[in-house]
């Protein structure tokens, strides 16, 4: 089976792409909104009438939350081929604030503007405009030559937006049906818009909220400042020393489990000339700030970070209250790399405060997500396989490359299924994931799909 | 004129006195609330009809907010005697939230309590209940008499909950009619049940909101995590950089203008036998935050603080949000004692925060009040012969004693009528001011219009 025709049936058909996702688009799929569950029932049942066209055997799986959609397509005479997976979601992020939105974000259109042509609307990038890249890349082939080039386990779920909390339990449920030879991911973005990535490296999350309380309720600064202990003096002095002078986090073995980045890997990341001054000029800011001795990808995508979310205590509102407050808290979470070990550093962190409470102070805890950071084993000859089929479709060669972020579907298909997961994604870093006016470009839905088709086609032509 | 009779009048006409303040707690007069406006001239209206009955010449005198009240008395043959003014303010604290007092705060009744019987109202220490002990005492004398030993002018004010915005002009334009030999305010409390006090060192307040910016947006911190500076961090450096560790404002020239205490006032005010642990384990604390060397009193009285009354940044709401803000803000107010330059403290403590910002950061401030340090001179003879005559009603001797807070009437007088008020009051530290359920002791109302009597009697025999 040729890939040429492939390729040309994409160009041919693509009015006809922008007009399936536009249907799909106007469904508001907004997973963290108990209003909108019905509406994720539609895209997923939505979901399953296209896989359906396609020839799938596909169908709509009820959780406790919102449904999973699973769909297999097994070609004839697809023995010694590899099985992939595809994993993306079908639910959306809310739309506030809706007076941003230069449109309703659930009246999708292709817009003009400066930079080409944009598709916009919410969920145009993220999840599903991206999703419909490998969707419409099989119907192409098949529409082209009857069948798939090897078997293909489509799997969506509808909670990513909204903490995935029917994921993990799904998934080892259903192990034996989701675990393929290669698992394919499309929720990342290119490297730029000439050079596509593929995403190797994700830094993990640990969030913790801590809680300093003195006295037992909220006093006045004339009848008690100068001899009640003020915690947010205390926290303040906390967060403070969370780094030293250089950057770098001192909770104690925080950087057990940092992997030292190979030359190959700085040499590549080097070469892609990051412009780090117009990374940080876009938002105001000129020096990098993480740890000294580091260029910026490396602090984006190889070292951990500490930082503070959240702060509050006392009176924040209009005007002056001289209050000494009773409680003042933070949220703190960390960026996690390698194999550093979340609930070791949970449990050095809250040590260290520990260590540093004054007497008449107390601390209480809240803790939030804690997954570890990722790292794909590129070794395996799939990653270069897909890498050179997408060197193919783009102007400049494809990179493997780290995402500052975390993506725990990756670690998942790590843990249940053994695999690996191939992230491949064409977002670029002006979609407006999650915020107003969310767009995803014309170029990134036409090449990510011909990007798809190609790397369809050299997977499919692996040993397994 | 003998007092006797005047103190014996006072306690036969209690219940009718009671009944007075009663009349007068009915009015709500919050002055922050326009709501209540009209009910502030009411209270004005009834104290000039009170004075009035006592042949007084008093007026209701219109300002840009509520009014203020004048009255004088001026007794046949009073030439030689000194001349008094009384100061104290109509006007109350809202009374959100209401459903936390025991009664209807504008329904004022005589409770019976564990501690003896209280009036139960707003306003009914602060300062209704006060102010009437002081015009009781005159009523007494003039029932008894048929006039008083000297002449008083009476100055109240309606604003003094609000910011008391109209009282300086107001002082300035009419400094002739308020100027006295000998000013006598009545907002303070006892030192304790047995012990009462002239309170004759106040601290002043100066207060500063400091804002880092950082970036010129909140960020991801999965997308800028690690490179970019996060104002919250800054800030907390900033905050807990204000102090060393045992305790002293690390400011530059801080301390200029912070007196030393004498000898004989810290022997006095160690004689008074503070219970600090029994004052700060009433708030559940156990040791005194306050600078290294000092008693509690002296931290409270003499010592100068810097406290953090509000910080914010980020995201501080329910769950977590990995945002890294662009703005992190606090509110930072110090109590000023003696001849310290509150504007000299705050311009070392912007050029000290401007010195520890990083680049990338910027600040920007909003001054909020300022006001230093109060120190009377208590070698006027008034002083001791008020002293004396609060003895001669309390079972322990009176005391000079410093206040934490500040009381800015206080250094308005010094400033505009170069006279030194003498701060005499019968609150206690239960009363519940600015609170639901504030009351006023029984015994506070009774014993301080008896103290008033004793020191009219002790004031009209100075020499001026």
């Amino acid at each position: 089976m040729s890939l040429a025709p492939v390729l040309a049936r994409i160009d041919a058909d693509l009015d006809n792409a922008i007009e399936r996702l536009c249907n799909f688009l106007r469904i508001p799929s907004i997973s963290t909104d108990p209003i909108f569950a019905e509406d994720c029932q539609k895209a997923a049942d939505w979901l399953v009438a296209d896989l359906t066209t396609l020839g799938a055997e596909a169908s709509k799986r009820q959780t406790p939350g919102h449904p999973m959609v699973v769909g297999h397509i097994t070609p004839l005479y697809s023995d010694q081929k590899p099985h992939l997976l595809f994993y993306g979601h079908y639910d959306v992020q809310p739309v506030d604030p809706l007076d941003l939105w230069n449109r309703d974000p659930f009246d999708p259109a292709v817009e003009e503007t400066d930079n080409g042509k944009v598709i916009r609307a919410r969920g145009a990038c993220d999840d599903k405009g991206q999703l419909m890249t490998f969707i419409e890349a099989c119907r192409s082939w098949i529409a082209e030559h009857g069948e798939l080039p090897c078997k293909i386990t489509f799997f969506f779920e509808g909670e990513e937006e909204s903490g995935s909390p029917s994921l993990i339990p799904f998934m080892k449920e259903n192990k034996d049906e989701i675990t393929a030879d290669i698992a394919l991911i499309c929720d990342t973005g290119l490297f730029d818009s000439r050079v596509p990535a593929i995403t190797t490296m994700l830094r993990g999350l640990l969030g913790d909220e801590i809680t300093i309380t003195g006295p037992n309720k909220d006093l006045h600064s004339g009848l008690y400042g100068g001899v009640s202990m003020n915690p947010i003096r205390v926290l303040s002095r906390i967060l403070a020393s969370l780094h030293d002078e250089n950057g770098r986090v001192t909770i104690p073995s925080f950087y057990d489990g940092v992997p030292e980045l190979s030359d190959t890997l700085k040499e590549q990341w080097a070469a892609l000339e990051f412009d780090h001054d117009a990374f940080l000029g876009g938002v105001g800011l000129s020096a990098l700030a993480g740890e000294r001795g580091y260029s910026a990808l490396e602090m984006l995508w190889s070292q951990p970070t500490c930082e503070i979310n959240g702060i509050k205590g006392g009176y924040a509102g209009d005007g002056f209250k001289t209050v000494l407050p009773s409680q003042a808290s933070a949220k703190i979470s960390f960026r996690l790399v390698g194999h550093q070990d979340p609930e070791a550093i949970r449990k050095n962190l809250r040590r260290m405060i520990e260590g540093m409470l004054p007497v008449d102070c107390s601390v209480s805890y809240n803790a939030h997500g804690s997954s570890g950071g990722i790292v794909m084993s590129t070794e395996a000859p799939a990653f270069e396989a897909a890498r050179i089929a997408l060197s193919d479709e783009w102007p400049d060669e494809a990179a493997f490359i780290g995402s500052g972020g975390s993506i725990p579907i990756a670690g998942f298909f790590q843990e249940i299924t053994g695999v690996d997961p191939i992230l491949i994604g064409f977002g670029k870093d002006d979609d407006q994931l999650h915020s107003p006016n969310e767009k995803y470009d014309l170029e990134s839905f036409h090449k990510g799909t011909r990007s798809w088709a190609r790397v369809l086609d050299a997977l499919s032509r692996l040993e397994v």
